[in-house]
């Protein structure tokens, strides 16, 4: 169980709203607060259960010993963190950025020595935005990510049990390890999703497009300012693997090309059975349905 | 209504099982014969009520007037068309092949002339394989692209019916400009759908992979022996969209790594909304759920 008797999320987004509908849903008996800019998406959120309270002010809805979660976009993290360090509440604070190098440094050179980071990637999401799109089964079976950082035991065990009671599986990770990998399974896919938009677009192809295009093209439908901050926050990640990319790409290329059938057969083959495996061994986001 | 007597399907794997049980869905009146190499096979697509006989000969099966449709993957095409040939049986016959340039080739050469051939994409299908992945409303709500060559009206009317009955949106390209356009919306999307996969393969990333790297890849799932084919009866136009992809992701890259983070932001703006305007005008597709 959550040992902490408050958590205050910071941004009532999908995410924000979708923790405070989980740990409701998981039988959380604390308190729940959501923090926001903007009044009406606080009062959507806190409509639809997600919250107990909500509050513009950072500063003014913490507590000691609350657990905070930081659920803005990456751009909103400077000024949040700041706010909690000159409220002087000692609280431990975590977050669901899709990045981890910059947060942890961003963490650690604005929040006070009573205030232990924690960082998070809940590897759940959707291309749906605002608490609308929130729902408590959001982070159910899926993996989340944990960087220690200088973080106490105390601090990195309030934090597991949260994803823990949300249904997630605990990874332990480097902040490094954690941008190269998401690099390569999230921030490339996403440009590549609407890389083959942008090819499609205006042309007869889209007029053809069918399940495997809408499948294929789901991530380009993503926030597109929230995807900027990402991509800006691991730049020199994405890079690399775009050049990862490049590199397969072009011996994909010459593989076509020069009617090497068999060998591009065998690469098929091995990609879908990489494929198949993961997906076996990962019950919580197990689902599948038809493209051409 | 489908003014065939029979329809004869050859090839009872997923696709050929869907056309089967989409007509009897449709209230089809006339006869449905399955055609395919392997009794087992084909023993599952009449067990299912896809078809009411089966056989493994093609030219035995057929009858005049009937309306024929190559079901098979591309490979087994020029066998199929050399044995509705040989059987000297005037029927229309039309196929499900990914491909059309070289597909119409193939028929032009090998049927006779009273046996009038008109191509068909339907868009539609899915990574699982098999008569037991066989659907009864697969194709419903799916456009179908019609490729006319040298056909008939009568046969065209035949063929449009067909797809018709299946819910199916019909679109009249020629073969060229089908081949283009779904070596950008089909065929080369399924290519870096394998390519993501190798590049996660055998690293931390795709423990950390969740749904939206899911729904980027599902197309690797799909019979590599059927898209070993595809590629290869497609290749010019696989080459020149690989070609496109290289440029964009040149493009895209310089963009990231300049730091150019607002026309980032602007480019996967306008790819959100041209894709968000595609899904919103093709309701039979419409569906999305969440991912990272």
């Amino acid at each position: 169980m959550l040992a902490a008797k408050r958590v205050v999320v910071v941004g009532t987004g999908l995410l924000g709203t979708s923790i405070g509908l989980g740990l409701k849903r998981a039988g959380y008996g604390g308190k729940l607060v959501g923090v926001g800019r903007r009044e009406r998406t606080l009062r959507e959120a806190k409509e639809r259960g997600a919250f107990d309270e909500v509050s513009t002010d950072v500063a003014r809805a913490t507590q000691p010993r609350d657990l905070v979660v930081l659920a803005t976009p990456l751009s909103g993290f400077p000024a949040a963190l700041d706010a909690l360090a000159a409220s002087a509440v000692p609280v431990t604070v975590t977050d669901v950025g899709s990045t981890k190098v910059r947060v942890m440094a961003e963490a650690a050179a604005r929040l006070r020595d009573d205030q232990p980071f924690v960082g998070s990637h809940p590897m759940a999401g959707s291309e749906q935005q605002g608490p609308e799109g929130g729902r408590d089964d959001l982070f159910n079976g899926k993996p989340c990510v944990i960087v220690a950082g200088d973080a106490d035991p105390d601090a990195m065990a309030l934090v597991e049990a949260l994803w823990h009671m949300l249904g997630m599986a605990i990874l332990p990770m480097s902040a490094a390890e954690h941008d190269r990998a998401v690099a390569t399974i999230s921030h490339v896919p996403h440009l590549l999703s609407s890389l083959l938009v942008h090819l499609g677009s205006g042309r007869a192809a889209l007029s053809v497009a069918s399940t495997g295009f809408r499948d294929a093209t789901r991530l380009a439908s993503g926030n597109p300012a929230m995807w900027r901050d990402i991509i800006e926050w691991n730049r020199g990640e994405v890079v690399a693997a775009i050049e990862d990319v490049k590199r397969a790409l072009a011996g994909l290329e010459h593989c076509v090309a020069e009617g090497r059938d068999e060998e591009l057969m065998q690469w098929l083959a091995s990609a879908k059975s990489e494929r198949d495996a993961w997906l076996a061994s990962r019950a919580g986001i197990k689902r599948e349905e038809g493209g051409e």
